[in-house]
């Protein structure tokens, strides 16, 4: 160990927590870090109420600063490089300093490969229109906070109703504009069970956002008068001022493709347990690679903050010599859509249904405070539970108050492996402003019990 | 079981919960319930919020009228009922009706005893002054809003800082009234670790409320010119409108005693798991019995809501031929004290020390939210873990944002038996609004097995 270059390939929350895990481990270890962006270690989940002005400033989100990590923690971060190849079978890579334009070569005896997500375009809309934005890093909001302060748009489309774009919905109702959502299918937040979307339209609704279904882009293009026109398949036209972009993310895994590496679900970076890649000496976590799933035992694709965090404390303890194992997800969300929160975690019906699973779905209203105690309004939750044995396998929910931290109790059971009975039997907290005597989470897992036996 | 009669004597959450689970399981059974008082299942934990105002009418904590236990339930409530005697040698009770005077003999075939528990009084405090107030029912809760109507007083006087007499200021503050709180020690609900207490001294003295230390009463009286003195055994002498006592409960089980039941854990009913008492057909439960705590693996009596409910349900079940056993409590509670909330589950340092277990504490502080997003503000937790294996015993938490249903991670976690690393791997939600990446229970964990082990 003790001489040994760690070299990190995109300083995501995978990249720089596997760093300074290793550095703090090992300090005699040389740690640097390559980057595209100007930033690093930043609250990309900020970037809505950086835009909305609930967070003063863009760069309010960053955590600790290049200056800092390098102060503090002895990494030497290089922003605006790009890592153009790596080597593996000569332990190198090529990167190119942006600023100054020359390329140099690096050794590496271990290699963290962390570059992260990238936004999906969505065939029929051209991303380098001006008036076109994606909600990928901190130079996207700024861009978009800019030209919010500039043009004074009126109208927003937003593509897409997943998380981005259900939150830059609020983001940009909040700053002021008229906005439209699109969604292909017929819901919004498709991936939720339709419980939880219908409440989210409810929401928007409430709140004056349009929400356009059955919306297939088919081209975007700038009218004479300014803005931006999106054609849809099926003939209509929406015009805006921006359109912004929310139509999920896939993997950055070209570059570990090009070095060799295998490449797992939906095109993320293949990784075991330790978070190693087909080669040894290099290992991936984060947005960019497949994530070990609890419950389904076996590695799938879902980009989040949490696990990319955990899974780099993983490769930081084995960069080093550790035989640290990632414990697993369990696809646990959280999203504020204005007034509503939305959360889940496990498996969805289709997931459960998918593995195999003879899965039934129990849904219940529960008020989330004392039923006489002012700001309690009910929670829905949808459990998913395995038919015959009871094991539940996921839960999600939705409602004005108390669902964030709510559906944790549910994480917390399921990744104990706790029954409906054993959940139902749970000593939760009651006090009239928090909760009615029988928790939602109580009430659910009883309803659920009998529904099942 | 098809004819038998059950008789409630103290129609509390349990005596309530017992009857109605018992007849949905055997509705052929006949079910009769006693009271002192005029109202039935009510949410007592809400009398704070209808004195301040907060909740409308103290009427409105009633959740179901003995009306529609009668209609909807098949369940005959008698209020205003002194059960006076029990004979468990004939299977019989004597009843007072005390709005017609006359006396009845009824024959049981199963008895449920559920009197609750009564607030004591503490020596040189005469509970017979019109301006001295307890909180133990809608009653007294009448009394007093009453008092605050017609009165008009201005200034109060609370002995106790436990839960009742914390929230109490709030409430009294609330309605516009200069408050005092005494305490015979140094510190407000003084169970809670240090941490906590002084949390909360800080939040009272913020909101304008006195707390008067190292205050035992010595005598009350009535001057003159009207209101109430509390004169101190040090000779300080308090004088105010009205004087509310909060110095905690006792089981009301004289009538149980009485009738030959053997007594237990601070004079509370003794019962078993299946909440038998020491005779087979009187079963009991609630704030006049012991409870079974989980972690201890013994009877304890820590009288609290949910677990007077849930022992209801087993009693309702073994009441017609089940064999339910109670699964215990972790004594998790919560309180709002103005603007902070107040949460612990499990055991207490001194607790767990008078076990003989080799507990630590260790104590972290954590923001609620994203440190950027607005409304974040610090968690102070407070873990208990055994020294050695590490495992965890108890938490407590006290902060302005996010603690009510985040001490229930901790509880699910504790009732799954999860070892720290296990509660430091949870998959837990994060977005901005609600959670930093790292939340705090993952922080607290993170931080306790560096320490512990």
């Amino acid at each position: 160990v003790s001489s040994q270059r760690i070299v990190v390939v995109g300083a995501d929350a995978t990249g720089m927590s596997a760093a300074s895990r290793a550095k703090r481990r090992a300090p005699e270890i040389q740690v640097e870090a390559y980057d595209l962006g100007r930033y690093v270690s930043y609250g990309a989940c900020g970037i809505p109420y950086a835009v909305s002005g609930e967070v003063g400033r863009v760069e309010d989100l960053v955590v600790i600063s290049p200056d800092r990590f390098r102060e503090e923690r002895g990494i030497e971060v290089f922003t605006r490089h790009l890592v153009e190849r790596i080597v593996p079978a000569e332990k190198k890579i090529l990167v190119r300093d942006l600023a100054a334009g020359r390329v140099k070569e690096r050794a590496y005896d271990k290699l963290v490969f962390s570059t992260g997500a990238e936004p999906i375009t969505p065939k029929g809309i051209d991303p380098g229109l001006e008036e076109v934005f994606f909600i990928r890093n901190l130079e996207d909001a700024q861009r978009l906070k800019s030209f919010l302060a500039e043009r004074k748009p009126g109208r927003a489309v937003i593509v897409g109703a997943g998380y981005i774009g259900l939150e830059m919905a609020e983001s940009l109702a909040k700053a002021g504009l008229r906005v439209q959502v699109t969604v292909r299918g017929e819901r919004v937040l498709s991936s939720a069970e339709e419980e939880i979307s219908s409440a989210l339209a409810g929401e928007l609704k409430r709140q004056g956002v349009e929400l356009v279904t059955g919306a297939v882009p088919k081209a975007t293009e700038r009218p004479a008068r300014g803005g931006v026109r999106l054609e849809l398949m099926d003939g209509r036209e929406l015009t805006a001022d921006l359109l912004l972009v929310g139509a999920g993310v896939r993997p950055r895994s070209e570059l570990a493709e090009e070095a060799g590496l295998k490449l797992g679900v939906k095109g993320a970076v293949a990784v075991d347990r330790l978070q190693r890649t087909s080669d040894p000496d290099i290992f991936s976590g984060g947005d960019c690679a497949e994530a070990y799933h609890r419950l389904l035992g076996r590695n799938t694709y879902v980009p989040l903050a949490l696990g990319a965090n955990r899974q780099g404390r993983v490769i930081g303890d084995n960069l080093v010599g550790g035989k640290s194992e990632f414990p697993g997800i369990l696809a646990t969300t959280v999203t504020k859509v204005f007034d509503l929160t939305a959360a889940r975690t496990g498996l969805s019906l289709r997931e459960a249904r998918e593995e195999g699973l003879e899965a039934v779905k129990v849904v219940t209203k529960a008020p989330s405070r004392a039923s006489y105690y002012p700001g309690s309004s009910p929670i829905t939750t949808c459990l998913i539970a395995e038919k015959g044995t009871g094991r539940p396998l996921g839960a999600q929910m939705v409602g004005l108050d108390g669902v964030a931290k709510r559906i944790d109790i549910w994480g917390t059971a399921l990744s104990a492996g706790l029954s409906l009975e054993e959940i139902g039997d749970l000593d939760l907290a009651y006090a009239p402003p928090y909760s009615p005597v029988w928790d939602p989470v109580l009430v659910t897992a009883g309803v659920a019990l009998k529904k099942i036996s």
